[in-house]
């Protein structure tokens, strides 16, 4: 018998050294795992082919809808759904997971220089 | 602007009334989140057509696989890849959530009297 490692998602978030930047942890068939370390406004933006699921760490994110907006504190999910334009914010720092499939960029279609470099490991 | 709801995995884990029977809280694209609260021995099974993900709760939830076992404190995840028989187990009640397709079942293809109801929402 061999002992295997579980992930440690706040662990993980604590080694990233860039806020902004996702870092998969754990791939699930097709989706994968990121967790990010955010503050401050995000981009107005959207995915058109997938949903995609918030779970908060540590800290309060909010996020933003045109429609309205949800408030997530630690142990929270939301799923946001597909085409739904939203705009992620937090007053301080936030950890957070995502969970979308392989391949999805942190802006949707918008491009520009908040895209961040896609399917970096930690 | 209206205010959505976020979901509260550990108050919707201590609002299902028995053990073994696993409630979605949310779908993100054709997959399901599920809470659920185990305590004691589950079946050996596998899931052919699927890796599923275990993110704990509360609690100390152990995966016994044929070759080694994972144990999972609160905020850790592990991905079972497809086709890994699997046996989970808590000593004491563990509360945690699974993600996996819609329409798994929790014995994989075992069947048997363990086979938890698909699809019941909390």
């Amino acid at each position: 018998m061999t002992t295997q490692t579980s992930i440690d998602l706040r662990h993980k978030a604590s080694l990233i050294e860039a806020q902004w930047s996702p870092r998969v942890v754990a791939e699930m068939n097709d989706y994968q795992f990121k967790v990010v370390r955010i503050e401050g406004d995000f981009i107005w933006h959207d995915h058109q082919d997938t949903d995609e699921a918030f779970l908060v760490l540590e800290g309060q994110l909010r996020i933003d809808m045109r429609h309205g907006s949800v408030l997530l504190g630690p142990g929270e999910l939301y799923v946001v759904p597909r085409g739904v334009e939203h705009k992620p914010y937090a007053e301080k720092e936030v950890r957070l997971m995502l969970i979308e499939p392989r391949g999805v960029l942190n802006t949707g279609h918008e491009g520009g220089e908040r895209t961040a470099q896609n399917d970096l490991w930690i």
